[in-house]
């Protein structure tokens, strides 16, 4: 049977790499941001080029709007209505999770795929480790990357998940009873918990 | 090392039978609310003596107002100051601690042992799937033992809980970042959730 995962994440608390790891544990593919944005960018995207993006394979024909990054591409999408927007990336997490198994970052994939019991995993940490992990994944002359700047991206960043969540579904993001398993992030490795979310697969 | 896991949950969430099969699964052993009342009910508790709770051991002395069951007990202490009773547990916590590694259940644990870094886990549940857990453990002629009561007193557990943690802590009882993992048991089997537990002490 298909195994789906989904991710909810604060900001700054490791959800790609978590993401990354707990795909290569599984043997199954995850999807980010970048590529459910990508593929809901196409008015109409054919199963042939959702296959070629999940495999990460190089595609026949740029993204519409494209500028070879995820959120730009989201930002493309400013002249359409948000409900169309949300409307397209519901479409691509639901094709995604047709394809089999997965691991799907954000997008409220865990109410969108909730008919199919997927296991819905919830990443958070500590503000300060949090802000370390930013600085670290940050080049150093990168604009907004005092220390100060990173605190208010996190804390703006959460809520606007946090708003957007709430918006298209009608539930609290964060709140534990939407998950199977909250992690807390803020030691440094990642592996343990990687293990942790796989034993509820076993 | 010693490894000191504490275990906070919502009333119904199968707290105590997660700590017995994850105490079974780690060879050490667990510390319910009534070991903890027992230990903590002694005015001068030795160290034999919390050693002989600790293993279950018949006790040569009757427990203070002993009734034989750990709540009886925490009410005999009507007439102490709340606040009193509270550093009595909190010492008997500490003695347990010391004595090498265990899961300590509810008790504040996750914040009287903060210094020593325990493993900090969270139970939590839908309410449905607490009141079927409740009804299961209940004899079918005990008083109070509708769904309606029982609701009813998951409720207001729960609001208990979170009032005593939130008063001796200055914390908010449940919020995720107080616990390393938070654990949804809505789903029948706990076995694969003691797995995720004991795969952070791997």
């Amino acid at each position: 049977m298909d195994k789906i995962i989904t991710i909810a994440r604060e900001y700054g608390s490791g959800g790609i790499e978590f993401a990354a790891l707990l795909s290569k544990r599984l043997g199954i593919p995850y999807h980010d941001r970048a590529v459910i944005a990508d593929i809901a960018a196409r008015t109409s995207f054919s199963e042939e080029y959702v296959q070629r993006v999940v495999e990460r394979k190089p595609q026949p024909v740029l993204p519409l709007l494209a500028t070879g990054h995820g959120p730009a591409i989201v930002d493309g999408y400013a002249s359409m209505p948000a409900a169309s927007v949300y409307q397209a990336q519901r479409e691509a997490v639901l094709k995604l999770a047709d394809l089999g198994s997965c691991i799907i970052v954000g997008r409220c994939a865990d109410y969108i795929l909730r008919d199919r019991s997927p296991l819905r995993l919830f990443l958070y940490a500590d503000l300060e480790s949090r802000v370390r992990r930013c600085l670290a994944a940050t080049p150093a002359d990168a604009p907004g990357r005092s220390e100060r700047e990173i605190r208010q991206t996190i804390q703006r960043m959460d809520r606007e998940r946090a708003k957007y969540y709430n918006f298209y579904t009608g539930e609290i993001w964060g709140d534990p009873h939407r998950y199977d398993l909250c992690l807390n992030t803020s030691g440094a490795d990642l592996a343990p918990l990687v293990a942790a979310a796989a034993a509820l697969l076993a």
